[in-house]
């Protein structure tokens, strides 16, 4: 048992948005135990709309298209639906009412084309749609189904939801669920991971393990086809003890869990206070602190020092020691992080240092080159990276590894 | 002539990730005027691989796949391109050779699996990957062409712009290109916009018109196909100039500019320098001013006052202001912009005070309620905006607002 999922649109063709339709649908699926075996995106062309439906439906019980079912001249998805499967349109007065009833409370005089909408392949149960005109529809053919939406992700979002998912979990689930967790690892390359876990990926049967690379972190997921909730967590519990056994502080988090967030938990916990001094990084480990609601309470300052006299002025750095040592030092990179938590006597300071590029590389200091320094009453220490990548990938990957010195130091805190 | 791009991983089927890859493939197919006639999303599963390897090549002068090229068990790509096109595979040195400097340069022991990534189809001409070891692979099929790249959208950007575009316009452009020209607005709602160039929009003939809304930015879209550049350009220019006759100042950018660039940019002509003092964005302005490649010359210190006492010690507003009028006030955002200003002695001066929520706020202060100040030597400047959506929604918000209140300030500085 099998979906299929079809997207209809010449603007997804020519790449001008992404195709997140697609995504949404086979994430629902999995959540009632249905796989999607393929998705295909295809261009507003009724030969290729019709003949894809009904290839597709040929190999798949559930086919789901989305796209081209709003009012304009280019939407003909109803037509392709209605042809490929030999089906007569038949007027549906009820969705009519509702197309005239929207268009009066938005006070906005109905295009005639808009009741194009309110004729029916025959046999279809029509999907309200509560927030644009075009109904979708559930089509039953034989023992299978095909199920259109409108191509508005935040009109299909709820549509689907409400309706679809309801159906389909009554009419083709197999008492089966699909649960995927992800463990999420920093500090360690992906061939590195690999082969610590090498093992634990070949595991047989209905479970699928994968590793996926994200700067500075790698996640491994465990994906399990069950019956049930308990029987899926039993089975990840598992596998997911023996990648722990393996990996141990190498996993900062699972699924949803951001550096950030994991960091922000522990400093709340063990009431401890943050300031950090960044350079290469302009703000955006700042940023990325403050996107945890509720980081107020233990992130006191930032301070951005991209010139040498914000570094001395505001940081109290001697210029002798910039001169000495330059602005991408050890030197600089520790007493930024230093004197940072001086300036606002909190208990961690941070301090970054480097080169992002493309400009400001030397022979000795080539872009990517690093230093980032933690700072607590106690002492100070500072290592030295050297990252590969865009500007934009060396400022986000000196982050992730600011963020997981500062993990790493802090449950020693909180014991 | 068309391609198909056929992208590979159980992580897309299961809609734990978006497509993007397809996405940005076709957009820059597009751009030489190759179209995209299907999207074929499928499975890590080798006789679904091979067979739609197949059939693609089949029905398409050129294949593109991404996904599965990595050194780890799960990576099975190269071995079912192998199978479907019955090519050996040959050890390739050039290609060893980089993946192991990549791992000296980074300091890191190799692990053996990497050198699967070494071993290439016969025939196959190897596309470096200057950020992660998997290289891409460009192999000639009598006239046709298929391509494959690893899943990693960051590794395939640059590497399918580098090398396999070039090649593709080489070898198979048509006499036509499909060009878009994007023209951002931001101070204006969808709506608005809508009203204003509505006669535009409905331009007949094979010219496309679109208004896509992003936070505080609206894009309008103008799309041709024509048998070249110039004569593209020539309909896109005379309708992007009735666009512009309407929407004036509105308009800050074109294409892939980005309101941070466009304000460097006047920054480094004028020689002004910067500096900011941000509360709610909480770095994101710091941060998306330091994107911008070269920004160290008139970017110049950021300070992120994440609670009263930093606003105190570090910018000099008086505790009484601050308890008088709130830490959100048009009072405080505005002595943050000019006393920052006065740190560094730069030219303008930035300040945003605001609730993002989604704690913080109360009755007479709702989330989302922002104060953005601009000071310069001659006077300071303050507005009020109240942004709706998400914490991030509303940091993101608030930094376009403080750059474009920046940027209509400019230009009369440069006269």
């Amino acid at each position: 048992m099998s979906a299929q999922v079809i997207c209809i649109g010449n603007e997804i063709m020519l790449g001008h948005i992404a195709n997140t339709n697609a995504q949404f649908i086979s994430n629902k699926l999995a959540s009632i135990g249905i796989k999607t075996s393929k998705h295909l995106d295809i261009p507003d062309n009724p030969e290729v709309i019709i003949s894809s439906i009904r290839e597709v439906l040929n190999e798949s019980e559930i086919v789901i298209t989305s796209g081209g079912l709003g009012p304009t001249v280019d939407d003909i998805t109803l037509e392709c639906i209605q042809k490929a499967l030999n089906k007569k349109l038949i007027f549906n007065k009820k969705i009519s009412e509702r197309i005239k009833a929207h268009f009066k409370r938005r006070k906005i005089k109905m295009p005639a084309n808009n009741l194009r909408q309110a004729l029916l392949p025959e046999g279809a149960i029509p999907i309200d749609n509560n927030i644009g005109t075009a109904p979708g529809l559930i089509i039953p053919v034989e023992n299978k189904v095909l199920i259109a939406f409108p191509g508005v992700p935040f009109e299909l979002y709820p549509m689907f939801e409400e309706t679809a998912l309801v159906y389909l979990k009554k009419k083709f689930s197999l008492g089966q669920i699909i649960k995927s967790r992800v463990i999420k690892i920093t500090g360690l390359a992906e061939s590195r991971v690999n082969e610590i876990i090498e093992d634990i990926l070949q595991i047989a049967g209905d479970v699928q393990m994968g590793i996926y690379p994200h700067p500075e972190e790698i996640h491994v997921k465990i994906t399990v086809t069950e019956k049930n909730e308990i029987a899926a967590d039993l089975i990840i519990n598992k596998i997911q003890k023996k990648v722990e056994s393996r990996l141990k502080n190498y996993i900062f988090g699972y699924d949803n869990d951001e550096l950030e967030e994991i960091v922000g938990k522990y400093l709340l916990r063990a009431k401890k206070t943050l300031a950090i001094a960044e350079s290469c990084t302009g703000g955006l480990l700042a940023n990325r602190i403050t996107d945890i609601p509720g980081s107020s309470s233990y992130f006191k300052l930032g301070i951005v020092s991209y010139s040498n006299e914000s570094k001395n002025n505001l940081l109290n750095i001697p210029m002798d020691t910039i001169k000495k040592y330059g602005s991408v030092s050890k030197q600089v990179a520790a007493l930024m992080a230093k004197n940072v938590r001086d300036l606002t006597s909190t208990d961690y300071g941070i301090g970054i240092s480097g080169i992002a590029g493309p400009g400001g590389a030397t022979n000795k200091k080539p872009t990517g080159l690093v230093y980032i320094a933690l700072s607590t009453k106690a002492k100070t220490i500072c290592k030295e990276f050297r990252f590969i990548g865009t500007r934009n990938l060396i400022k986000y990957k000196s982050t992730q590894a600011a963020l997981n010195m500062l993990r790493l130091w802090l449950p020693s805190a909180l014991s």
